[in-house]
C-alpha cells in the first residue's frame, strides 16, 4: 500500500537538512527510523525534493510504501516519538502511482529578510539580516518579471547538473511590513539554490548594488549577472501541490 | 548626560523578562551590566516598561543617565559583548526631562498565532498554536470594538495594583496568512497582560467557545466575561512611541 504524507518541520543546528547523509542527522533519516519502529518495518520516504540546512518546511510531501497495516493512531504515535523540530500533519492511502517528487505540479517558498544597520535578536530567528536600505517598490516590479516561462540558468547555483534550467514562475509576492520583507514564490519546480538566488539579486537590486534589470539577467542566461546567493535562514517551503 | 536608548531583545529560556529579580538573568540586568562596564559607572536602565518571560521586543525604549562620556562606538562596543539575544539598536542624547516610562505615548504590540491540528514546527519559533478552528471574518470585525477609550477591566489580569482601568486603543489589525494569524494593536498603554487577554478573548470568540461580543465584555468590567490569558510566546513588543 502507498501512502502520501505532510511532514512539517523548523531549521535547527540539530538537523542537516532533509536528505539522509552519512553520519548526520537528517529530517529524512529522523522520519524514517520513527516510522519503521512504529510499523515494525523498514520503511522509506521518498519527498517531493530535498531542502538544504537551515531551511524550514511548513508542508513538505512524500510518500512511502507498507504492507504493514497503518495504525489508528499513527500520526499521534509517530509524533511523540520525532523531535519537537519535526511533525508529521497526515497521513493517508494514495493511488499506487503516485510519485511525491515526479508529480509535484507546483511549489511555494517563502523567504524572510529584515533591513536595519543593527541585528534584530527577534528577526533573526527566521530571517535573513540586510543592513543596506532597499528601494521597495523597485523589487516588487523587478519581482514580476520573473513570472512566466523562462530558462532561468543565472539562478542555478554553479556545479548543479541539470541541463534544462526552463521553470515555469506562476506567481511572485514581496510583502513589507515595518523591516521586515516577507518574499513568496510559487512555480512548477526550482533550480538548486534559485529561490536563493532570487532573493540575492532583488537585494543587490533594491539596495542599487546590481544595476541591470531582472529580465536582461534572466536574458544573460550567466550565473554570474545575478545577485549572491544569500544564506539558508529566510527560506521556507510552504507547500507543494499535486 | 540623560540619554535615549533602543534595546531589540528575543524571547529566550535564558531570560526571565526584561525587568531586573533576584538571582534570575534578565535582559536589564545583561544591559545594565554590559553598560556599566563599558562606561567605567554602575548605569541603571529605565524602560518604556517590563516586557513578562517569553516576550520579545524589536524596539524597547529606555533611558540611562551618566556622567561618564559616551565614547564614539559605544553602540558596536556594547553589542559585541551582549549575548545574541539582545542587541541595542541606538543611543542619543536626550533632554534631562525626558522619562521613557512616564512619556511613552503609544505602544505597539503584535501577537502571532496559528491553526493547525498538529504543532508546526517553524510557527512554533514565533506564534502560538491554536488546534480549534476560527471564524477569520468575525474575529476581525469584533476587534474593531477594541478601538477608542474604553474602560478595560475585564482585559486586566486579576492582582493587579492598578486603580484606573481606562485605556485609549488607536488601532487593531488582524492579518491572515494561510494559517498565521498577526494580530497588531496599538494605545496609549495597556493593562496587566491585556494584549494576551484580548487575543485569548478574540480566539475563544473566533472558535464559537465565547458567544458574547467584545463590546459587552467591555462594559461587563469582569475579568471573568473575557477569555484565557494566551502564552507569551506570541507577543511581540514592536515600538514605542513619544
Amino acid at each position: 500500500m502507498k501512502y502520501i504524507v505532510e511532514i512539517s518541520y523548523v531549521a535547527s543546528s540539530k538537523f542537516c537538512g532533509w536528505q539522509i547523509q552519512k553520519n548526520k542527522p537528517t529530517y529524512q533519516q529522523v522520519c524514517e527510523d520513527v516510522f519503521s519502529k512504529v510499523l515494525g518495518a523498514k520503511t522509506s520516504i521518498v519527498a517531493s525534493g530535498r531542502t538544504d540546512s537551515g531551511v524550514s518546511a511548513i508542508r513538505q510531501v512524500g510518500h512511502f510504501e507498507t504492507n504493514v497495516d497503518i495504525p489508528n493512531n499513527f500520526v499521534g504515535h509517530v509524533n511523540s516519538l520525532l523531535p519537537e523540530e519535526i511533525k508529521v500533519l497526515s497521513v493517508n492511502n494514495i493511488d499506487e502511482k503516485f510519485h511525491a517528487r515526479f508529480d509535484a505540479k507546483r511549489k511555494t517558498y517563502k523567504y524572510y529578510f529584515y533591513q536595519s544597520k543593527t541585528k534584530i535578536p527577534f528577526y533573526d530567528k527566521f530571517a535573513l539580516h540586510v543592513t543596506n536600505k532597499m528601494d521597495f517598490d523597485l523589487m516588487v516590479s523587478q519581482a514580476q518579471l520573473l513570472i512566466g516561462l523562462h530558462d532561468f540558468k543565472s539562478f542555478c547555483a554553479t556545479g548543479s547538473e541539470v541541463k534544462d534550467f526552463v521553470r515555469t514562475i506562476y506567481s511572485v509576492d514581496l510583502k513589507k511590513s515595518g523591516d521586515l520583507y516577507e518574499f513568496t514564490i510559487c512555480g512548477n519546480g526550482f533550480l538548486y539554490n534559485m529561490v536563493r538566488i532570487i532573493v540575492g539579486t532583488l537585494i543587490d537590486i533594491g539596495s542599487g548594488k546590481i544595476q541591470r534589470s531582472l529580465d536582461e539577467i534572466i536574458e544573460s542566461r550567466n550565473r554570474t549577472c545575478a545577485g549572491k546567493t544569500v544564506g539558508p535562514e529566510g527560506l521556507v517551503l510552504v507547500d507543494v501541490c499535486y
